[in-house]
């Protein structure tokens, strides 16, 4: 059960959005430009990045919605989804997102982590300045995502399936229009 | 060194947000709306759990900024700031914030930490649902503008009379105004 009185029946971080649109309006803006905005990395590339750190931080619901959203963005491959979280070292991504993973990774257990040779790595990949800093701010954004949804302790939904469904539609529509299904309209314009 | 080609001699988060302006809006608006807009929390009680969060995530850029706007919101009381730092349960603050601050360390450690238990005992000294909601938001927030500060290796002068200044116009005039000081119109506009 939630530590407060999310609205019932409304999963993960939606619920807690729900509850404070103050809050919402930006927690959606920023997702939608980190994640669903053109950008020079896809947005799979940038779902699997929000994947991984959610899984590396054990929030099932962030992982799972994500997951879901990359797949969608993937054409349907969760296999990869799958294999990125499990080993992405050996996962049929590219070398230049696997270098992004592993600055990922660092930010996940701390800014400081982030070594000069990381960034080198991921550069010598042909990652730019604006990938290396999109790639630190989605990690380091998921790092608040998911502490704010299983800090809330916010009811999160075992059947895949509608995670599944979810996915397909945040892939199409993005973050903020889909907000506006759940929040005031005062919250949800982008 | 910053890891990539952020604006030479702006310091800190404020460096990133004139790098990547897309992303300094909803960063500032959130901040805005967690830290200085009107709330039943006090902006130095805000304050003093976002600067004890970037203190455990030994954010010192974070902690310092953060610690000079709480001290600017009470009454230029720096002492407190730092008794609230290296041991906020004999700190001159309410029962209340104590137990606020006891949630927002579980938070900063991971979500899955805070228990029901703490949460009752907030509840018990009168920390209401959106209280303790929005010190889970702002801890959780930190985790990510601590890890985006430091991700980068961000410049971080030493001097603290600096941020003592920046200190009390944040405090007076909140994150959105003092943003139109160093970011493109349109990134700044809240």
């Amino acid at each position: 059960m939630p530590h407060i009185a999310l609205p019932e029946g409304m999963p993960g971080i939606r619920s807690a959005m729900a509850f404070r649109p103050e809050t919402a309006k930006p927690l959606n803006e920023l997702v939608e430009t980190l994640l669903h905005d053109r950008n020079s990395l896809t947005a799979g590339e940038r779902e699997l990045i929000a994947t991984y750190v959610s899984y590396l931080n054990d929030c099932y619901y962030c992982q799972t919605i994500h997951g879901a959203i990359a797949a969608a963005s993937l054409n349907g491959d969760e296999e990869l989804v799958k294999r990125v979280k499990a080993d992405f070292h050996h996962a049929d991504v590219s070398a230049k997102l696997k270098a992004l993973l592993v600055i990922a990774a660092k930010v996940q257990k701390g800014g400081k982590h982030v070594t000069a040779e990381d960034v080198a790595a991921a550069r010598e990949q042909g990652a730019t300045d604006v990938e290396i800093h999109d790639t630190v701010l989605i990690a380091a954004a998921f790092c608040m995502y998911n502490r704010y949804v299983d800090g809330l302790d916010t009811l999160q939904p075992r059947d895949e399936a509608v995670y599944r469904e979810r996915g397909k539609q945040v892939a199409r529509e993005g973050y903020v229009a889909v907000s506006k299904t759940y929040l005031p309209a005062e919250a949800a314009v982008g």
